[in-house]
């Protein structure tokens, strides 16, 4: 299973020589990963509240094929590649028209918020979330 | 050689976890490869203005090791790993009190800007400048 | 008539005391002035790309009645006040849950873009379909 | 006395049109605010973590005279116009050149910071401070 977003490229997301300023790609990105936990039902707002967690991102590997323009829009696609005990892996592709614009490994890691961030083991009713979003099930650790 | 610099994380860079929000530490590399250009004697601004190039960012992989938080100082290196014929790799490393708070390679091409994005060579007056920030001064190639 | 939006408020609008980040809210609403020119038919892009022509603001007067905070529902109201030769002026109101969040007036003007920024006059058809929007439709001069 | 700020214009500043993309002079003046606060000794993380309080914007109004592009320097002077019970009131001008860019004026209260926002007299040491930048000081109630 896959999850699936599009994003209407703004005035904001564009830099002086039109096209979309990469940084702007990872608040796009980060908001697609909020997406995907509200749509397991984890919201982020609720896992900092209720559950002192939050997902920092531990690594992250991009690649920018095409640059993105104001108007268009991008299609994006996440996949999870790897579940481990705290740590994550997914995969978020972006296309616009069929143009391959990005293409992205990000490594999320669960950890306490506050003064001191600690791992956390993933819970186990997201694991299973996550789970179904696995493009090979048989990837259990990361 | 290579090319240092100190940045203050501020309050506009952290989220609600109170640490940096990760497409903040892109801006501040961003930031970091514009007072490069600027120190070699290539500002953005003219490199837009004048030659109608622009280097945007072809591939980033960047690890964050320790979150950083409002107030601190963050202390980033800039090295050269290889010069291309249009495309450069370089390499950020950032630590806040002789501990490591991420580590970046980032690929960048120059380009030209507007509607079309083509690849330019690297002119030489920059090429010249950028070999001198050469971890590896043999490493021509990317 | 009224140009309605919802906007969810997101992990990357927050600041580090847990409620949107000021800048973030200019943002949200230069995003709802894209939208409702887009909705009038004359999308930024085409402004830019084929009129050479831009927007930017000229006076902005807002008022932050209470903090709104991740996964909240931002209702905003877009409203008309005066339409002039070359510059018109908005009201933009949001709430959440009834609750009144921001109340901003803004102004904005027509102007060529490029390296010399002129007021133009509005053009005729963007100018029509503003003044549906207008409170006060006897309000033609800024 | 006031406090003066420079700021240079960057590539991330700056929005297809290539000027500064107004959300982001937001910022630039929120990190003038953060700034002013560490000189009269009362650095906004210390604040949070300390006295939990944080010192939100309550309103703002902002008139951009002329745009400023990539590679400027935005000179900037803060005055502290009231110092009320739990708000206060600054200008902020920018010029560059010579020429003015914008005028702020903007609002900020004291609070608390958490799940309530609540409003704080304003703690003699910071007002002390503050009362040493009033253009009229005389002007103790806003």
């Amino acid at each position: 299973m896959a999850f699936h977003k599009e994003e209407i490229i703004r005035f904001r997301h564009c830099d002086p020589a039109g096209i979309v300023f990469y940084p702007r790609y990872l608040e796009i990105l980060n908001d697609m990963v909020e997406d995907w936990f509200k749509v397991m039902g984890y919201p982020f707002e609720e896992m900092g509240n209720r559950l002192g967690a939050g997902v920092p991102t531990i690594n992250l590997n991009i690649t920018f094929m095409h640059p993105c323009r104001q108007g268009e829009t991008l299609s994006l696609t996440l996949r999870c590649l790897k579940v481990g005990d705290s740590s994550f892996e997914i995969n978020i592709s972006g296309e616009q028209l069929g143009q391959p614009i990005l293409d992205a490994q990000i490594v999320l890691c669960f950890t306490t918020i506050g003064r001191q961030v600690n791992k956390l083991s993933i819970p186990d009713g997201i694991r299973k979330k996550m789970q179904e979003y696995l493009t090979d099930p048989t990837a259990a650790t990361i």
